[in-house]
């Protein structure tokens, strides 16, 4: 065979070389098999204040300790880098979301955890992110933390903001947050501690056998 | 401490739990130390039927068989959902390699040596990606088959098309590919083996300390 050829049909064949390399089909299930856990979306929604991220990056914590592959995307890394084009007008917040649904199915394609923390108020909005993967795959996390107890915190400063007019269109004060009506999980993140809520993610994911137990 | 405070500062105090989890900052060096390699950005570029995609997924494969963290972004799994909003304009071709960019950037922050393979023709949008990320994290690799060798295979029919008028503005035919000037590897993928070319893209990321020499 010719070596134009080989970039035709994959091939090993021809000259003898020190690859090792064998064609893999590395999907999906070649990574599962590889890592010792599926991939999943870990679809983190709530009010601004109620723990996503915090939930979120902890539960990526005990994922990576247990050598799990594992990341979070939250306003941290994408809204200044994919998502820089948007605003927060409906539409954009839209495509905001949309984009966040296709990242995340590519993660999921590559065997990680993913694990997305986003306010993402709006049902359609979640149902289309859901609606891009298999069933099973699409986990969605309420962090059910009431508005009284993420207004009291109020770690960022953004609702005395939106009281006092400053910021428009914000969740739970000037727009709606659709509560999720059937989460794979609800997570009472207003009264129950961080490790409680860690736990309780790790406890669902074993029982559906994302991950394994903990050894 | 109340239960409430601990979503405001990490903490692992309180409540005995049997999370193994100890605030682990989860960054790109935790990653790499756990994983055995450093993440890169391979950008494969060239004419279509250069092979790029080709070489791209036989690198991963070859990477994914040392039990590394790899993963192909292509036309396959980017342009129908990602960027399954954008045409074929110049600001749309512009957008597209901008956000394949931004995607590839979180791939190297997630620990995952990401192989992107796309025509990517122009120089201004190649250093945009590139200037994302630091010095070194973008490894550009230029797919150097002549376009006479591309046209002659024309695995996709693409080529009889464009010359035919049926396809507007493709690359090296009714548009320019401006070739890279300075990347960081060119790969003779006319002419040589696609055997070659894998181990030619391996030999490099071991020199450059990104991978281990295989065992």
């Amino acid at each position: 065979m010719t070596a134009t050829s080989s970039y035709g049909a994959l091939t090993n064949q021809g000259a003898s070389t020190n690859i090792a390399w064998h064609h893999t089909s590395v999907d999906r299930d070649a990574r599962a098999q590889q890592r010792g856990h599926r991939s999943a979306i870990l679809w983190f929604t709530g009010l601004s204040g109620a723990g996503k991220s915090t939930l979120a990056n902890a539960v990526n914590s005990a994922l990576f300790e247990q050598g799990l592959s594992c990341y979070v995307l939250d306003g941290d890394n994408v809204r200044h880098g994919l998502c820089a084009d948007l605003g927060f007008s409906d539409a954009d917040r839209e495509e905001n979301i949309r984009r966040i649904g296709e990242v995340a199915k590519l993660f999921l394609d590559a065997g990680v955890v993913v694990l997305t923390a986003f306010v993402s108020p709006f049902r359609a909005d979640r149902r289309r992110a859901r609606a891009l993967v298999e069933a099973g795959d699409f986990i969605e996390i309420h962090c059910a933390a009431d508005l009284t107890v993420c207004e009291q915190r109020d770690t960022k400063g953004l609702y005395a903001k939106a009281r006092a007019g400053e910021i428009k269109d914000f969740t739970g004060i000037s727009s709606p947050y659709e509560m999720p009506e059937h989460p794979e999980l609800r997570v009472d993140t207003g009264s129950q501690s961080l490790e409680e809520s860690v736990q309780q993610v790790l406890t669902y994911l074993i029982s559906q056998g994302v991950i394994p137990q903990a050894s």
